[in-house]
């Protein structure tokens, strides 16, 4: 298609986005999206960017890379124990896209906004010549004052995850067919292909963290590194018991083929599952909310004092990962 | 630097940004900002994003980068009556890109946060292979149910602008160093320059909008195609008579050398000043308004019932723009 038969971008936000835009978005039709908070509620506000090669490949389909721009907000929306009220989505489309691969990418995000129930409120989309960019802006919405931090672990709590770990990394690596790969069964390979594509928030997890938990983050780079990050910001550290740390049957597999793997369960990015710190006597009632919106819940250590990076027990030995965080620069 | 010399994210989060970060930013150290909105308002929320060569050129300084990214969507919160609460960047960097750039950028960011009075909350910062791409989120603040909207000129109302309008067209012509620049005083060369890297957010204005106006947006991309926008949005169309667009003398002077010129005033994008329609009551109390602030305000037609594209009368000519707006695409 020649530049002068593109459509305008009016026209494209008339096409593909104003059909999934919320309310606040007022059609999409203004500059600005409103939106009323809610009476004694804060706002919670967080912003991420996705890149071509980086974040996602170009092979991925249009409607999973619009899920995950979504999800990977969303889900720092529920590590703060905030409810999702809407997002803007910033879109750099590269030279060469084209309508049906819009159409695909709208109706993607369109599904994943009625999955996390989070409307879109706006945006912006621009050409560039470069490759596929995107930046969702999140907005969610705390009781006043209830925000969960990351700087306000306490030592002896205990740490716990959601889900399981080490399922994203595996699941891009897994893309390059690697040896381990093959004793995998087509269902194990789904499994973790799945887990790197289609991040899923645990967005309905957000009223129990506020309840029961110290402090919390998302696993977004790695659990080794997110977990040095939040002991540092709370001016503490953590034994975690390597065994503890919950496994999908497809990744426990794959690292009994290939043991060297359990480092990057540990250290890779892409889980998406929520980091927290629960004080002992709060446990049961966190695993008894989890547990009632199907959301399991693993304890994997302890926050100690002391300002080392955290130390991974696995088979009698004790470890340190120097650079457990995926570093972008 | 070679990759691996390159700092981690975090280091520079901590070393550009967190000086210049507001209040609910929580000093950059947690995965989202926390802002309690003010009773009795709702949040008005805009993105916009700025991709090199299209919106800014390579050789822009990178302070004046910043303070363009800030400023289109302050433009945006001004222009729907908004009192700017914070704004999220997110940061594509190219290859190639460097501390010294870096360090530029925030300290031009931090500068245009404290004059529009909108401080930093979060932002995200990535490496592409790309044009160096920004996307900048920005919040506001109206009484509860004031957002100026675009959808709601009446017919009879006056149009307004604040300024000067073709300004930024103009600038970002100059750099071809057309015959028209060399008739023009530096100073004036200067201010044209200027309007287009620099400009200037009607953010003071956004009280009298509210009080005064029946419908607003800002001119970022050409006051014809603009005006035509907000008439369609509001079921009407109107009249504007030519020789009351506010001109800058540096413009009126490149006009006069070259009257074809006047088109790409009208047309351009760049201007960052408000249009707006008033009722004919309200005007007085309106230009009080504005001139206790210090910010120029011209009646430059009016709004009449109808559905075509809005008509310019000029040298007793009508003239109507049929793509008068920028299009990306």
């Amino acid at each position: 298609m020649s530049a002068s038969e593109r459509p305008s971008e009016d026209s494209l936000i008339a096409r593909f986005f104003a059909p999934i835009a919320g309310e606040g978005a007022l059609g999409l039709k203004d500059d600005a999206a409103c939106l009323t908070p809610k009476p004694g509620h804060d706002l919670v506000l967080t912003t991420d960017a996705l890149v071509e090669r980086v974040h996602f490949l170009p092979e991925d389909a249009p409607g999973s890379i619009a899920r995950k721009a979504l999800g990977v907000n969303v889900s720092d929306l529920a590590a703060k124990g905030a409810e999702p009220a809407g997002f803007l989505l910033s879109l750099a489309l590269p030279d060469g896209w084209t309508e049906g691969w819009l159409a695909d990418f709208a109706a993607g995000l369109g599904e994943a906004s009625r999955d996390f129930v989070c409307p879109l409120l706006g945006g912006d989309t621009v050409k560039a010549r470069g490759p596929l960019t995107l930046s969702v802006t999140a907005v969610g919405q705390v009781p006043t004052s209830r925000m969960v931090q990351r700087t306000t672990a306490q030592v002896g709590d205990l740490i716990c995850v959601t889900g399981t770990i080490g399922d994203g990394a595996l699941g891009l690596k897994l893309r390059s067919a690697p040896a381990w790969s093959e004793v995998l069964s087509p269902d194990e390979r789904a499994h973790l292909a799945d887990r790197y594509l289609h991040p899923q928030p645990r967005h309905r997890l957000a009223a129990a963290l506020r309840n029961h938990v110290s402090a919390a983050m998302d696993v977004s780079d790695g659990l080794a590194g997110d977990l040095a990050k939040m002991m540092k910001a709370s001016g503490v550290t953590a034994i975690v018991e390597a065994d503890q740390v919950p496994l999908s049957a497809a990744a426990a597999r794959a690292i009994q083929e290939s043991p060297d793997l359990l480092d990057l369960a540990l250290t890779g990015g892409d889980d998406y599952e929520i980091l927290c710190t629960v004080p002992e006597k709060s446990l049961d009632r966190f695993r008894q909310e989890a547990d009632s919106i199907g959301i399991p819940l693993s304890v994997i250590g302890r926050v100690v004092s002391g300002d080392g990076r955290p130390v991974f027990r696995m088979n009698g030995l004790e470890r340190r990962y120097d650079v457990g965080s995926y570093q972008h620069f």
